[in-house]
């Protein structure tokens, strides 16, 4: 099956995405898709605040002058904007915006709220739906016209340095979630013609999916003060001087929960990794007549577990169906207990992404959590390995690398070369230049075609 | 101060919400505001899951053919949704609305989910913003233009009497919401005239704010089959016949916050439940000189103390600054720990409810756990007697009435009566006529001048 056949697929059966919803590129998140949302935005909400983010949330509406009050910010932006023209029955004196990101929105706050050095640095973060007119083709947690999460964060300092200190910080933290996550990136400096619309330099992180296209899963911008100075965000300095602050914002949407899905998913369907699975372990009693001692088992079973999210699947149906479709939701690892387990003592154990099934003893149970970790890993192994089949390393040449791109496809990385770095080089090659990247301690120019 | 004034000040002082936003009624939840909604919603969130609630993601937008599919329903909002009509410089074919409520989005959806009695019940829910063009004067957290926090559930059942035990159930986990934060409140089933445009009928919550005046904090709604019929949504009865599905909805907004803050607050500021105050504690060492001793205590027993959310406020300023602020900012217990303390093996509790101060032993921490119910309990019993102070039971009487409600204010209750509850009632005492309730074991008609 072809990998976007077997995506949309996944999202119906398993219940994630619901697509049917009468707009273009609006959709909804059912109950198992949520909670994977949730757990995968809790990490990312943890790992913010513990680095002194705080978390916020600011209104959806953005006035006309205010989201066109940055040059480079509006131009970037002014052909996906959804706007709203009236209430009531009356026309507003004013055009407002759906937010396509917030800078313009919180940045009007900043200046209100900074007066001198001492008030940064801010660093906040809001977890929110944003918009954008899409005219290209939309897929659902990909090209949404309504991105249902987007996990922005906003930060102001006083010196440069401080500022260049949290790119390198926002940084770290994507490292540690996608990482948590399993999911392997390239890290690039976008090129300057392909930065955010009002920054100084962008990093982003690019993965790549099933079916050798890259996709950027998030960013990180130094604004530098192209934004304080329009907004004029002016701080008194420790000597009595007045500067503008220095800025920075990073962002990650619902392509976490697309590369979560696409990145360790398989034929048999979803597979989770056990940190943001809805239930890291179900429970299926194998029930034969009145026999009630496997259920009896089961629920002393779940009890026993009760630090890990379990299922318990009692429902009257046929194992072999439970089975299928715990495979296909993706759930790391799924015990069975029949009449004979329980003879002798012990539980049978099936883990999702190796499909292996064995017993270990019912007194054994601490064995769980290093079974989790043990699925973690090798599932976070075979992301990494897909991904490094994936790049191809080679030097520059146009005929090869298109023929690269469109046979084996991946990301191709040619020695960094500043003769070359130029946005031609994508007509050239017909795909997009992701930026300049460090692979294994060498300095490249990657090249993908992209989602 | 006047209610409303202290309010305000409030808000900006204990950084809950930012109301200098540049749209009239939408403003921002600083960090402060953001962790109480967060712990707050927390509350609700579980309260829904526990009784089998499934949390949801709806889109936002909602295409102007749907929202007026039912009848009484944009009769109810179209004087007051906000329309996109504009996507970057294209007009739309068909204008959009920001979700003034979500009935028709979910139902939409119900329709293509629900094919059989078995598909039933489904009981969901979302937390979103949802938005209202008012033109009456917009207040904060009360009154907005966007409508920052809306916890909206919708059921969906197979037979009328499961439909109406959902209403008993949403009432009880409202009660039980409301008694948790410590809020009084009468239930009134709300008059025909002031039902849920599109519901059977409405059941609603109502506290009293500190100016005597009545809001409603919740509402309840049966909407029997008149949205299942609009929306077609059939399912396959047991015996093999065709029904319309039977449906509820119930929602919380803001004004949960917004009544934490009011009903519980004094002149000294906020006064929060622990349940949802951001730091349940907070720690100040008493540091003179060079003396480290404080300090280090005050680290060692915030280590103690770790299942609570406990602040160390280790900065330098004077200790009666950071009192000050804390008691503004509502935490509910204080410790403060000197020399003498340490000396004496004690530690000083302060308690932002009463106000006192006293000194348990350094050994016997487990005591803050009582203490900390004991607020709660004092809190919720300095709220109810308020709260009852403002009824008053009369019999009809226009004049007395109305002057009771212009000088004492608050609710009114009148034995309930028939041949005076219509409409015309509301005329002639000049104020809201909240519906028929029960109080004390009697049936009353409630009457109030309201938010």
């Amino acid at each position: 099956m072809e990998f976007s056949e077997w995506y949309s697929d996944i999202l119906e059966r398993a219940e994630i995405f619901d697509v049917r919803y009468p707009i273009k590129g609006c959709g909804v998140y059912l109950p198992y898709g949520f909670k994977i949302r949730k757990y995968t935005f809790e990490i990312i909400r943890k790992l913010l605040d513990e680095r002194g983010h705080d978390e916020v949330l600011f209104p959806l509406l953005i006035p006309e002058d205010l989201l066109a009050k940055e040059g480079e910010h509006i131009k970037g932006f002014e052909d996906e904007v959804f706007w709203v023209t009236h209430g009531g029955r009356e026309k507003l004196e004013k055009k407002l915006a759906l937010r396509p990101t917030s800078e313009t929105a919180i940045y009007y706050m900043f200046k209100l709220w900074i007066k001198v050095h001492t008030d940064m640095p801010i660093k906040i973060y809001q977890v929110v739906n944003t918009f954008r007119y899409e005219t290209k083709h939309t897929r659902p947690l990909i090209r949404l016209r309504e991105i249902m999460t987007f996990k922005e964060a906003h930060t102001a300092h006083s010196t440069k340095e401080d500022a260049e200190k949290q790119v390198k910080e926002a940084i770290e933290i994507y490292k540690e979630f996608f990482d948590t996550l399993g999911i392997p990136y390239l890290i690039s400096k976008r090129p300057s013609w392909d930065k955010f619309p009002g920054a100084e330099y962008t990093f982003a992180f690019d993965t790549i999916f099933p079916d050798g296209r890259a996709i950027q899963i998030a960013t990180v911008h130094n604004l530098s003060q192209n934004f304080s100075k329009t907004f004029d965000i002016v701080f008194e300095t420790p000597d009595g001087g007045k500067d503008y602050a220095y800025q920075t914002c990073y962002g990650i949407s619902d392509r976490a929960i697309a590369s979560i899905i696409a990145i360790h998913g398989d034929e048999k369907g979803l597979c989770l990794p056990p940190v943001v699975a809805p239930y890291q372990i179900v429970i299926v009693p194998l029930i034969f007549k009145d026999n009630k001692e496997p259920l009896n088992k089961a629920k002393e079973l779940k009890e026993k577990l009760k630090s890990y999210r379990v299922y318990l699947d009692d429902r009257d149906i046929r194992p072999g169906r439970k089975f299928n479709e715990w495979e296909l939701r993706g759930v790391p690892l799924r015990i069975e207990i029949g009449p004979k387990d329980i003879e002798n003592k012990k539980i049978t154990i099936f883990r999702r992404d190796t499909m292996e099934k064995f017993q270990i003893c019912e007194d054994e149970l601490e064995k769980i959590d290093e079974i989790l970790n043990d699925i973690m890993e090798n599932m976070r192994k075979k992301a990494i390995k897909k991904f490094e089949d994936f790049i191809t390393i080679m030097d520059y040449d146009v005929d090869r690398i298109k023929e690269t791109l469109n046979n084996k496809r991946g990301i191709i990385l040619i020695p960094f070369d500043e003769s070359i770095y130029n946005s031609e080089l994508e007509e050239k090659v017909e795909a997009r230049v992701l930026g300049e990247t460090e692979y294994k301690g060498k300095k490249y120019i990657a090249i993908a075609k992209t989602y």
